[in-house]
């Protein structure tokens, strides 16, 4: 017998919520409103995101791949700011309510959620054109979150993981080749969402942002809400073997700075902090690079072996 | 010169957002994720839904319209649960930046916000087929929300306003009548959201629920999840004047059964509290009516003029 929608619903999202319920949820799915008792001493760190089928991923990949890519994009907001992650809600609109689409959707969510400790305590299902609309919600201590805004004159920039992976793995993706043995493709469908980076930053950086965009774009902001500017160096910006191997080192190079998808943390950090980096880059196994430093001309420029610097496009990615 | 999508949704959201930010938001629009220092002694509420054009409103009504309807429904659920308005994220997905459309959706939406005072924190706009999803978070002293599963037997159930007008407003609007001097038509389009009411009840209601989807169907659900049954009394099932003229008698207790829309408040109330409710509906310029009690047996009937049960057809919005 086929379930009815409210059973699919409940079997798929409400009844593996209701499993790994936290402690500061009083009440899940099932009412009007989640119930929640926040942390004391701390402040909530909120960001929501849509995923459009054929704008934010290719219609090709599987409903597992397109639940784990569309909450990974959020945590990365929350490990951007430094958040542990607490509860999300997903709004989530289908054509059809279709049993193993839902099943397998449900499975990559809940494999996220678990993995990062995030809790869901609301969703709505309605009909329409795949999208899938999460918002998320971490803690911070008091006053402690990270900002865009704090970077100074004399900071030194940096970046986690490598650059320009999900730039070419998304090419490889709208081509058709979704196998997530290869990379790069992971790289685009699995972003890493740096969360243990983000906590272990709190106190050392002065900035940090998440990649979503191409790192240009990304410290772009930075920059912008700190009113500094930025020197790079080409040959610092880390480009994995797969990447160079893939598209060669001027092709690399570019997606690196331009291409989004990433989900790499881009941060500053006052000199006299930078030997705190290597401790974090062991402890949570991911590499942390010096890519350049913050400079009082409000411009981004990116010099080049030589040291001349190079012809910027205007990057960034535009949703419109 | 045309705005870029940029500055068309800052100066249509951002800039708003922050004449009006609360003292509970550290920072709001503008960087990976917004702060929020949540009031102690607090839970948090919170809701999410989807508005998908056509589906949830005819393609045909104004921006102004959709934005209005857009957050009522959201508050509602907040009202429901007796939580005071403090925190909304927006996703906005829109076919096109289309610089009137979004100016016009902007004013609807600070309209509602300002007069509940809830604070825009966060949002993303994407480019697909139109589609609106609001999370709404709210505030009740910890333990004192209103939930759906608090009724007891011999507890009085009520519902606030008059119910089927929405249903009516919504075939109206369908047909091409979205003039708001309508009192049906309007009644759709912006809903109340009777937060004052859900407020003014946290002491005294055993359960709540806003009706969404019909009384029949909403009140089951605090049935369902109270354990419990109700004995309704038809004639004594709100109906407003506008309504009875429109469609007759029949109708139009047919559509305050069964049709949704119309975000008026069930709930019950031990009879020893149920003179409270006097004061409240005269603080609250919100009718409240007594239209039956909540019985042992896990049924739900309604006693038509001469105590005959009349018969139910299954009810309720189905979202495929």
């Amino acid at each position: 017998m086929a379930l009815s929608e409210f059973e699919l619903i409940q079997n798929c999202f409400a009844e593996q919520a209701a499993v790994s319920l936290r402690l500061d949820v009083r009440l899940g799915i099932g009412d009007d409103c989640a119930i929640l008792s926040p942390r004391p001493n701390n402040d909530l760190l909120a960001s929501v995101d849509t995923l459009v089928a054929s704008v934010h991923f290719p219609e090709s990949i599987s409903p597992y791949q397109i639940a784990r890519r569309s909450l990974a994009v959020n945590l990365s907001d929350l490990a951007a700011m430094g958040a542990e992650p607490a509860w999300f809600t997903l709004a989530l609109t289908l054509p059809e309510a279709n049993e193993s689409w839902l099943r397998e959707f449900s499975r990559g969510l809940f494999d996220v959620a678990n993995q990062f400790g995030i809790g869901l305590v609301g969703g709505d299902t309605t009909r329409g054109p795949l999208s899938i609309t999460i918002q998320v919600q971490g803690y911070a201590p008091t006053g402690l979150a990270l900002r865009r805004d704090g970077a100074q004159v004399g900071d030194l920039v940096y970046v986690s993981g490598s650059l320009g992976d999900a730039g070419a793995g998304l090419a490889l993706a709208l081509s058709g080749n979704i196998d997530e043995t290869n990379y790069l493709v992971s790289r685009f469908l699995s972003p890493a969402a740096r969360i243990d980076t983000g906590l272990a930053l709190r106190d050392v950086a002065s900035a940090a942002i998440d990649i979503s965009d191409g790192l240009l774009a990304d410290l772009g902001h930075i920059l912008k809400r700190s009113q500094v500017g930025a020197r790079l160096q080409a040959n610092a910006i880390p480009l994995s073997q797969s990447l160079r191997q893939a598209v060669g080192e001027k092709k690399s190079l570019e997606l690196a700075l331009s291409a989004g998808d990433d989900y790499e943390l881009c941060f500053c950090v006052p000199p006299e902090k930078a030997d705190k980096l290597i401790v974090i880059a062991e402890q949570t196994g991911v590499p942390l690079s010096r890519i350049g430093v913050i400079t009082a001309e409000t411009e981004l420029c990116v010099l080049d072996g030589s040291g001349q610097s190079m012809p910027l496009s205007p990057a960034g990615y535009q949703h419109f």
